[in-house]
């Protein structure tokens, strides 16, 4: 095979004006150009077997990727590309698809039409309204069907296998699928689902894939992603995931997926979101019913019966979880039709701006938490899932633990009952090999409270 | 009946932003209000069967048009609107689709994002494009298979039947049709392919109306159109009619016609595009016949066969016509090809400015058209299609007329030769009846000739 | 354009096993060669403009069709066909499925595994079925369309419009059309319903023609059928009409229509289809209500209101036509579905044999038929249909009037009342000029009436 | 979940005439109700996960069947059918499918009408045809692209990966699968070319399933297959896999893969096939290259270079499997196009008699095998294929092996050193765990030579 390919564009790139293909091709040559390299090889990646992601992307440092100007548009010039991503010379068309998504998200979007980094509440969801219209992602007409799965990338075999049945029989009752991007949880349901939608021959099969620039290189899409759309950051992309999604499930996972699950509490807490139809199961194996129980115990202590009854915990049984949400779907769609909603993108959740922008984990920003019980519940999870964020960080991020190692543990001001709770899930995640933690030592907390 | 009407989007309406939405409906409110709702109503009549359409569009002075902002996108509001749009109370898909164009072209296009009014030529073709790829015309995939019909609106009964021959055989040949949108001409092909299609099972039908505002209000889409297209000006209406088409029939019809041919001669005529294929066929009932000697006369006379060799024409022959474009097809693919161009959107064909810039018929304007030999063939070609829109402005058109009164007649300083066989040219179309005089006038130029 | 072309098969033809190959062979050069050849013959007709066919076959003698054995079933070779069939060398895939859908009903019918010509009332329901079921003409899951339209094939200008209007109306309401297969109400509801599917850009369009040997010839189908159907005989083709239509129309034509409707008549009459959903229209023009007024007259004074009660007459009204039928249509489907009957195929209906069974005018047959009041409304009418039937032929057919000549005027056996009333019908409809009479000639009648 | 469900039908079981379904109700209460209640419930087991089908039959004693005659046609009505079949009350819609393909193929097939039980060797393939057309299994207009995979069903895990990895080449090549009806080799393909045809988005997946009357208990259809078909015995299956696939993969199997060896090398063997192209590729991970060398070695010995030319052997190398079929694929359609074949049904492959006819392993058919090299390869081929049919009748089945107990060893006359080569491929195939033998027992051979 030889070392260059040229590969014309599939999907919506593949009408472009001479102006945009001048724009995007000076856009290729900017600084982004690392970022778009990296998501293209991990792309070309995606029907590799292994999971070493980024041993893999090592393998293939001569790779490049350039823009060529056609009369009808553009197309990619490829250098020493990963050979998986080929059959007999010919690109795989999901590949060849998913390239061009990222030249669509990477790239088409950051060109002079796009607003740059929107602040403003509703220009942020106007962000990911575009981001997701462009990616062909919102059809009119499907009736709500859209399941996110959530949880832990290196699940166990039985989880694994769990998700999977899951996923079969949500596919039985012909629902679709929304997941991040890679392997464990963001590919079991998938699978199963897959098999179901055989079954019952339903062809309008959605595997979407919703990732972000820093995580596709180490999660490339799993072969079964069918949809690809890369959200420019972490808090677009939850955003994504709720305003597409008609039902959620949280599958076990680590302190990550728990953040997930305090974001999305978040939102429902929001009194303006009572009347919201979104359910919320926490499913898994019976195996892995104690992560589910330090989670449920914690809301409990510290949001209360309310919070506690936003979600539904459904453990050992496949057959109810998809039933559960089967029927949801139908009350999605009949609230909905009431509220002259679309039922691509639920336009009526609110979503609270601390909700939307990132949270940067300094020493500063974590000592200014509010972290005590004297705030409404949705003040208190928006704070939590900050804290836990840093916490998490603190415990495995090189620059946070670069920073504590300068500065000390963080210095958090709060409520001590709660401060004890927070540091109990950390410890049952410990000791349910939910953290990876640094070989060999034990945990100590990269905090203290001070008064 | 109830007088007012709720009407939901089909098309590429229907998913818009609430940003979009909110300067959609600002825009409504602007002084493209009125244009807007003329052209509405303009497409609401499209099911009527008479053709006077200024009379019919002063029937519904009471007609009003609204955007209703919903969570999910746009509703219209619909005040007195022509009941011929209603079956049984509910509109017509076509025209509601149609109804959803305006929207599109008229508001949709002059919100914030849009370019205004470029000036630069290779800024008017890239609107020219996006005008279009927002429209969803240009399709990736499609074989060109697009044949541009000009001509009159008004044309006796045989030239209607004649062209609507023609439609029959280039339909039998699955091919279809772009027109301006209207009578005459305008329909009576697309009628012919319409029978054509049904006999071949042909699925695809695409019948296409490109107009512009100032004209579509007097001559509202006929029935067969099935994708409406309002485009800013006529300059750029005659572009896109020429890179979406892959080939032109003009058919008899007046001055204006005549300056259609005009404007596709100069463009032919431009040593840029002598590797074009884009095959142009001057055709009609042998009744017609004079018409086309009196073009092909002049054309030979001032531009010569160097011109001449860029047409044929074709009396009486429908089948002959139908072979002739069918074959230039294939020829226009292997080109197409051959330039890496798209066969949705013609980008390598070289459009002069001056045939994209709107000419304004002043005195002075008039009296600085170089009318020479002197020139390349293609600059002659300019600046006659220039002095003929002056010529029939200075005729009929009242604007001019009360000019003329006030300034005297238009001085054009140019060769004696060439302004008689102009002349000429004129005179022959009113013995044809072509050209519509003020009633019991004998005609006068309207222009002398100055040293 | 060479003289012998080579067709191969379209729709059901194109998948037959060697044996059926060599046993359709074998029937082609059977006796029925020569009705094989005169329907493909029509057939290859249809898109001839003119309407004089008799006139058209006398200009093919030499036109010859031959089954040609290939390995992968059969294809056509045609000498001589008329050059309206074809497009630069290529059939009209219309024509050419039309042509197989001859060989499909002539030939392979014929051929051993078929029930050749069943006596018993269920056999011939069943036969019906096969031929409908093998034309593919039930389609399961379409909900209830189908009108059909019946009257005149020499219908006047006024009356032809008329037809293209109710048929538009049809055509916007989403309805599809079944009638026999010619020109006049034969068409025009089919032109206007095109028209109306366009509008609505409704893609389904069905417009089945259904014929039968003995007037196919005389009446190729139009150029809008696109599907043929060709029933063995008249009685069967009643019987797909009103198992396969789901409402009945009927407009102005002459006696042949006049038994049209005494047979729907009959079998509404039938006590046993007393539930039976069949919406049964007679409308016109108003320039043809006398048309109407003298049926309505005659099925009064002698079938009574109960007879009169299954029909109802609009005249001049299109719209309401069209509404009308559209509300049938959705009483028809809640019907189906009680009933567990297909939408495809009425199993319900009842039809006694005497409208399932061809009726010879003899003299003798003619005196044995039962003209009085004293029995059953439906039993009157299959009598009635009987006498029309037989005067019919009389006036008008030739091997009829010669046996008139030879035995003397039909006698027939009858309540005197009851012939008079028959009598005025006769004669209204040479008034209103609905019987074409031997020119030169006075009306006199073929029959008398014997005590 | 109610013990009774009532099914509708799906496939073309959907549109029955009345006489159809009476037959077919006569039908059902007739002797064929065992073995149609039987193939029922294997395929309503089809979406159970435990692979002992015979236990679970056992545990459905009391599952019956019935027709239901209703106005549109026929319905099925279960009693206490498997619960795996039903998702939420509701059938699992590829189950359904199955289920009617029972009543097509074993009750719709067996009504008056279809031509029982054919001796004559084209009447036989017109059968075979027969009952493919009926399936729908022949799809006008689809390229050559089924390959047949034949091998065992219980295969060790290391070559159900293989399978299952060559199944992802096919299917990246989009190419579709035909197999017998069950585990193993004959579902892991289907399951690695679901995942490809997934990853080249191709939508036409086809994974036919084939199989007999007297497998189909034991091995109920896979959860991938999607066309269930089945044919009234081996024979005709064997060539239902022939005439319709476009090439043949054997991949390791006991003897009885070796005896379809056989059946394809016979029929390749017969000099009328020299032209055919169908290709036959034998291939297997490197841990059974084994089995292969055993076959290939008794090929060379017994039936020569010539046979050995009619096949390959590939081992470790899905993609060059892929890549040969894929080109093989070509020459297919090249050479059914010269010869103006079907792609869907190969009519011109010759198959002699001998192998369209069952078997009977009696001492007596046994003894009058002509086993030596003293007659064309073709006809040894064919009594190989009867000579180890009978031996593993003798090995494992307990008629066989009564009849040997009573009547001692099957006396074989044959050539020495050929017998000798039989004798080597058991042994081998016993030292390989490719043939199971009555526990605990040495093999002893079933049969002795006689002179």
């Amino acid at each position: 095979m030889s070392n260059i390919h040229f590969i014309n564009p599939k999907g919506s790139m593949d009408q472009l004006s001479h102006l945009e293909v001048e724009q995007l091709t000076q856009t290729a040559q900017s600084d982004l150009y690392q970022l778009y390299r990296n998501c293209s090889l991990a792309v070309l990646n995606s029907g590799a077997v292994t999971d070493d992601s980024r041993a893999l992307l090592q393998q293939y440092t001569d790779f490049e990727i350039r823009l060529v100007t056609r009369e009808r548009g553009v197309s990619l010039e490829l250098h020493h590309p990963p050979e998986s991503a080929f059959v007999d010379g010919k690109m795989i068309l999901n590949i060849q698809y998913h390239l061009f998504a990222v030249l669509r998200d990477i790239l088409f979007l950051n060109t002079a039409q796009q607003v740059a980094n929107p602040q403003e509440s509703k220009h942020i969801t106007n962000q990911v309204f575009l981001i997701l219209r462009n990616a062909k992602a919102l059809i009119v007409g499907e009736h709500p069907n859209l399941v996110v799965c959530w949880g832990g990338h290196s699940i166990n075999d039985i989880e694994y296998q769990y998700c999977r049945q899951v996923g079969l029989e949500l596919g039985l009752r012909e629902m679709n699928i929304i997941t991040g991007c890679g392997t464990g949880v963001m590919e079991a349901p998938m699978k199963g689902a897959a098999i179901g939608h055989a079954n019952q021959r339903y062809k309008n099969s959605r595997f979407v894939g919703i990732t972000e620039p820093s995580i596709i290189a180490s999660e490339p899409p799993n072969p079964i992603v069918n949809e690809l759309i890369i959200m420019p950051d972490i808090e677009k992309r939850l955003e994504a995931f709720v305003r597409m999604g008609h039902g959620i499930l949280i599958f076990p996972g680590g302190p990550g997926t728990f953040e997930e699950l305090l974001y999305i509490l978040g939102v429902k807490l929001n009194p303006e979101n009572k009347a919201q139809h979104l359910p919320l199961i926490l499913t898994g194996p019976k195996e892995s019913a104690d992560y589910f129980a330090t989670i449920d115990r914690f809301i409990g202590d510290v949001l209360g019966e309310e919070a506690q009854k936003l979600y539904s915990i459904i453990i050992d049984d496949p057959v109810n979880v998809a039933r559960q949400m089967k029927k949801a779907m139908e009350e999605v769609k009949i609230q909905r039709c009431q509220t002259n909603d679309s039922y691509g993108f639920n336009w009526s959740l609110k979503i609270d701006p601390r909700f939307q922008h990132p949270f940067e984990p300094t020493h500063e920003n974590m000592a200014n938490l509010a972290l005590h019980f004297n705030q409404s519940k949705m003040d208190l999870t928006a704070n939590l899932r900050q804290v836990f964020s840093g916490i998490v960080a603190g415990n495995i991020k090189p620059q946070a633990q670069d920073n504590i190692a300068r500065l000390g543990k963080f210095k958090l001001k709060g409520d001590r009952t709660l401060m004890e709770k927070v540091d109990l899930v950390l410890k049952d995640f410990i000791v349910q090999h939910r953290m990876k933690l640094p070989t060999g030592k034990a945990y100590e907390p990269c905090y203290e409270i001070v008064e």
